[in-house]
């Protein structure tokens, strides 16, 4: 019998991850390849037909691909483009939606990674069965995804859910945007590492985040201090959720969401994270929200970025069989 | 013939305004009465029943009401109830809809009074076309009303879009919700007022605005002294644009909408507003939204405040008939 799956690729800065995934969401096969975004976007798209082939070929079983869908950062679905990312080289404006359905000959949904993220936690992960909530990234920036009504929040010009540009302080820290004070200058790994930065400046607790340079200094180290008790680690994350947690409160203004499901690296340090963010943000949240919206960890997308673009396929293929 | 016709009822804290509505946004005719918020519900649906009958009576033509829309304050579409507004001393919930199908034996569809402006303009004002908006109604307080992909953006509790309570200074203004440094304490009728009074104290220049108490003050009389060229009510002005406009960036981040509507009474003053809204949100826009979102004047209910009601029931029942 022919499985039937679609193809779905995760395009990232260092790694792209591609996978065959079932309906239910079970991935049948996997492959991760270096990215080379500082190289032309056709070296990309030969390494990538070589390892789809290599996917289809050692298939134990038969398989029809039916979509393929790709998350990547700064997609845009209304233009099929990528569209000038700061990690990938490629230029101002990619057309990988064109491009992939001539080389593939098969339909390609394009959304940016961290919608895709946010599909893959609604079909797979920690958002089943529900309609109205938001995906929070949190890894080198912060990406978002909006779902409403059980449908990704797309905007006008296809770029609705840049929840890491959202101002916390005017005054605040320089962003790679060009912006001051954005939310992913606070609340992401780069964030927090910030943070750590001027908490040895302006504590006196001794530390072993004191023995990292800057460039040393990985989010990693600053979660496993705090398991550990460090009381710098410990207050930047008290700081980090405090602030990300307002800011959540702003965003439940807007959409008056279920959940927020959060994933990417930052997320790893669980109840360290987790406890700041619900404090900071049923502390500012309008009184018709109290109590109200739930804080999650994500599964899908955390156990596997292909979900997420798989997610997107299967969604889409189901659009255009019933349009 | 019998003309088909919705009835449109807005519940103001004041008045209570009520329409009969074509599909094309028509109004055969209308009454406004006191809404006389301290007396029991059951007085104003008295008053509301003899109002209606009389507007029924005296019409010209054969009519067919087909669907009741109703508009009013802490209103919750997905219970059907009025809940515990400031402005109406009806108590915790009022079963609004439950009640006036009772009482007029007719579908009734309730909306947030700001949720239906939103509507209103989308068929029948500055919105007809568009798919992603944000409607603001900049009166006593703040109400705003989202439309994504045509339609109103709910949320899971019913409670989406009170971007009145989006935070500007957590150090700032009390709000009557009870938190510090809401929107709607800087943007808003009562905004204006309170940053003129900041002004008054730290300014030297003379203004026609100093001979006023706090009590006698009203938005009015701040618009016409900054027609009039008053260096106090400009300041306020573009003070209060500035801050207006930095906030809807944050929404522009969660959103991409095609445009912000504007109505209210301190829409009134025009350009002296919108000037710097628009300065204070193109500054502070994530750069791939920047000269993409209108911020635009209300046309349909800066007219009539039944437009808004009247266009949730049109579409209402077309959703009806379709299902």
């Amino acid at each position: 019998m022919v499985k039937k799956v679609v193809l779905g690729i995760d395009i990232g800065g260092t790694y792209t991850k591609i996978g065959l995934v079932t309906k239910k969401g079970g991935i049948l096969d996997k492959v991760v390849f270096k990215t080379e975004a500082q190289k032309p976007f056709s070296n990309f798209m030969g390494k990538l037909k070589v390892e789809v082939e290599t996917l289809v070929l050692r298939s134990a079983s038969d398989i029809q691909i039916l979509h393929i869908g790709v998350g990547a950062p700064n997609a845009n679905p209304n233009t099929g483009n990528i569209e000038n990312p700061p990690n990938l080289k490629w230029g101002l404006a990619t057309p990988i939606k064109k491009i992939m359905e001539q080389v593939f000959e098969l339909p390609v949904v394009l959304a940016n990674d961290a919608n895709a993220a946010a599909l893959g936690e609604m079909l797979y992960g920690a958002a089943q069965g529900m309609k109205n909530f938001v995906a929070l990234t949190l890894g080198t920036g912060l990406g978002s995804g909006i779902i409403v009504n059980g449908q990704l929040l797309i905007g006008e010009h296809g770029a609705a859910g840049e929840l890491g540009h959202v101002n916390v302080d005017r005054q605040g820290r320089n962003c790679n945007c060009g912006l001051q004070g954005c939310l992913e200058t606070y609340a992401s790994v780069t964030g927090i590492k910030r943070t750590v930065f001027e908490l040895m400046a302006t504590m006196r607790e001794a530390s072993p985040l004191r023995s990292l340079s800057f460039d040393e200094m990985t989010g990693t180290a600053i979660s496993n201090a705090a398991i550990n008790g460090d009381a710098i680690a410990l207050k930047a994350f008290e700081m980090t959720g405090e602030i990300l947690g307002s800011k959540m409160a702003d965003t439940v203004a807007h959409l008056d969401p279920e959940a927020f499901i959060l994933s990417g690296g930052l997320s790893k340090a669980g109840k360290i994270l987790l406890n700041p963010i619900k404090n900071g943000m049923e502390h500012h949240l309008f009184n018709v929200y109290k109590d109200k919206v739930k804080v999650l960890l994500s599964t899908a997308t955390s156990s596997d970025a292909v979900l997420g673009p798989a997610a997107l396929a299967w969604l889409e293929f189901k659009n255009t069989k019933t349009a």
